[in-house]
């Protein structure tokens, strides 16, 4: 039977002057080369990738239309070797006549947000970022506070949360943080929420409309740009120097309303933003009206000395919002976080957090409280400080013994990760997949603007038991020495 | 001293063709009134509602512009009586110069959010609709169970969730809809969330874009529509007959993406869609391509012996996305809830909830999955249906008695609460003010185009003990006759 090229019959049937979406249309023509026998059972099809080239379409479109009609029973795929037509077409819902047409199709901010970086596939293991170290998490304390609070004695507990949250909690956290960060504020100011990613969500919301501008570094977190991007904003990354974010006077534009920043550990290059880098920022967003948001996710494990004043503490305009979360501190799937608003925001912030999410969990908030004000939570960050400390020297002693030259580490001994420059041929893809049948997970820094040379990699060792950096270390040898092998054969 | 009326002040420096939003006007002018003296100590402000009419400006605008001068310590506020200019102005933090304009002024979302209905001022009590009973709740299980889930043994439970959800708590509720509600899915359908208003936020965000438009039920919950517009949707209340939603093909824009209805019990009104307006919201939503949004929020609670299938069955076009929560069958502080969504939209759905929200708390979905295999979920929702149902039949038995021929009330007798019209000159907000002095805390249905007579409410029985009922009935019919012996002497 002759094999119809269906990069060319789909370039041939789109029509990038129909309104129809371009992934509907090409769901619509392989169904029905698939329902008209034109694509036979068992057919080969082209790779996403080849496809997309081929036919001037992204690669996230095709993936999708692909795995969709994976779902549907029209394609089926096989590990490594590619995806075919269904020997027998089976959707999972029969219609009694021909299915109507779906009302697919994500929308344009949906296709957006399913493009971006994700989180990593698995949850824990080397080397994963972000990833704290749970074993010396006290659960015997934690399981007992916790389930003294799941009973009839505090049932009014059991209800939604008033808004921002426990104020035990809140109290909790604002005696923290003078004690610990310096950081002076009214209980009334703290809005408890469930992660960071919900803070930031509350404040795009709230702060912000579709089509306005926000700064953040580059490279940050990936899902920084994932939930700004989903609130329409349009987003600048900024690169870094030695003093922090490298942002001029005339850079801003006259729609920006929010300048991110990770001023004390920058994610993931580690600098620090100096002291007069910050009044800098501050005075920017004080002249522009913008929003500072300070994402201080990991100052816990600082081993520095000398800790500068956190933006919020020098902020004299109202202007900054002061983010932190508890999940590289106690756990991550907890997902306990908060804000420090200034004090006329914080009225309009607990109605906004109640209308869009009715927040509850009083149980886990006071839990969380308690734990706070007993001391556990000290006494714990207090003995992971220490251990982390520990597994940065010895994971950045390894890898300088074992990569020598061929390998660049970001300064500083703080936090759990590294960011690492390897003088390498590998593609991080390439390195990637390789590494992962090694049982290595390893995820590249998220830059919007790719200007990095060598092979960059953000290495969690937080999460890495102390015994098993050095066998690690050894394995990512181990891939590279394969890895570059197999590029030699091949290439 | 010669009293300047303000609100003529104000409708003077008012720049109407000004950019700068009439709210950070509107700050500016009073502020700096008191700055200059214009309005000395102990002025009394007019009221929000008197100045937004006489200045043409939103009643919502007015009040936040107040309440950001009472938190920065320009005016106060005086219970009962109105706001005040300040004796001594002490602004929270002192600025070395004049302090700058700080980059207030909410977005134009930001507004509509904060304007929106909201949720009720306390968590619990009669008769706040949607409570739940939590007095029978087997707690001493429950915390057995979750604190189980808190150790070593399951360390793995302590970071982020795969997407979608613990895969045992999908399977859990798979097997509990089958049984339950007739509904086959696979658990791979199955997308955990934290409550279903963060369902919603999900679908809004994956499958539409701002300026496109949703159909929901009018009056229905306050927060589907703040969610909905929170998210740039343009919001169609319809109107409901005997049988449901009252939709018509011609009605139906180009924009549209979304109808969203509680079929099986409407919310408030407490209607069952009927068998013919089902078929009929389907065939609508295939000739539009739209999605059908199902949210059975409280179908456990139904008593009546037809239980109509689900859209989410009689869907054959993979068009309906079914919500359900578990915080009127657990507790509303639990914040778990799910999507059964059409198997190819799954994958999407997941990567989505993990680039927007990074779900975790394992633990908790972990002992909810082991609640629901063991027969505790069963057996509780068994218990509370017969709980419920005599409080229902024992409220609407007493608000006849007391009430006669000046009160309407649903029909029915499922579910946590009731909707009755009062025949009362009372406004709502006369009623409320003189309930809350009762203890006594009741809402309006959320209609968007107020067209019921009579003083509506929707009157919540669920959360309250069966025993003290008759006494609420008491002190209901003691604030309607305070209330109008208010208004007899007022008026």
């Amino acid at each position: 039977m002759f094999e119809i090229p269906l990069a060319e019959l789909v370039l041939e049937k789109l029509d990038r002057n129909d309104k129809t979406p371009l992934q509907r249309q090409l769901y619509q023509i392989i169904h029905d080369f698939i329902n008209s026998g034109k694509l036979p059972p068992d057919r080969k099809l082209p790779s996403s990738r080849f496809l997309s080239k081929e036919a001037g379409i992204s690669r996230i479109t095709v993936s999708l239309v692909y795995e969709r009609l994976v779902t549907e029973g029209y394609l089926y795929s096989r590990e490594g070797s590619g995806t075919y037509v269904s020997k027998v077409v089976t959707p999972l819902k029969q219609a009694d006549s021909v299915p109507a047409m779906k009302p697919w199709v994500y929308s344009e901010r949906g296709a957006r947000l399913l493009l971006n970086e994700s989180s990593p596939p698995q949850p824990m293991g080397a080397f994963i970022p972000g990833i704290p170290d749970v074993s010396a998490f006290p659960f015997h304390i934690w399981r007992k506070i916790l389930a003294k609070y799941y009973s009839k004695k505090y049932i009014h507990l059991s209800g939604y949360a008033e808004s921002g949250g426990y104020m035990p909690l809140r109290k909790a956290i604002a005696s923290y943080l003078a004690v610990s960060r310096s950081l002076q504020c009214d209980p009334d100011q703290i809005i408890v929420t469930f992660g960071t990613l919900q803070s930031l969500d509350l404040c795009t919301r709230l702060l912000s409309d579709a089509g306005q501008e926000a700064y953040i570094e580059d490279p940050t977190y990936w899902a920084t740009a994932s939930v700004l991007e989903a609130a329409g904003l349009k987003v600048h990354g900024m690169p870094l120097d030695q003093e922090g974010m490298v942002l001029e006077d005339e850079m801003i534009s006259a729609n920006a309303k929010f300048l991110y920043v990770t001023p004390s550990h920058q994610y993931p290059t580690g600098t620090v933003m100096s002291m007069q880098r910050r009044e800098k920022m501050l005075a920017l967003a004080r002249k522009h009206q913008l929003w500072v948001i300070e994402d201080d996710y990991d100052c816990e494990f600082r081993n520095d000395e000398q800790h500068l004043p956190t933006l919020q503490s020098m902020d004299q305009d109202h202007q900054v919002i002061y983010f932190r979360t508890f999940s590289k501190s106690m756990f991550s799937g907890l997902r306990l976080s908060y804000m420090v608003v200034p004090p006329a925001l914080a009225p309009a912030m607990r109605r906004a957090i109640s209308n869009l999410y009715l927040p509850g969990m009083l149980q886990l908030q006071a839990a969380l409280a308690e734990f706070i004000d007993e001391g556990h939570f000290y006494r714990h960050i207090k003995q992971m400080r220490t251990v982390y400390q520990e597994r940065g020297e010895l994971f950045r002693h390894e890898l300088k013994r074992v990569f020598g030259r061929k390998i660049k580490i970001s300064e500083g001994n703080s936090g759990l990760h590294l960011m690492a420059t390897f003088d390498s041929l590998l593609s991080f893809e390439q390195f990637s997949l390789c590494a992962s049948r090694h049982g290595l997970i390893v995820r590249q820094p998220y830059y919007r603007k790719a200007t990095q040379n060598g092979l960059c990699m953000v290495l969690g060792y937080g999460g890495v038991p102390t015994g098993e950096i050095v066998q690690g270390v050894a394995r990512l040898q181990q891939v590279f020495i394969e890895g570059e092998r197999g590029l030699f054969f091949s290439g």
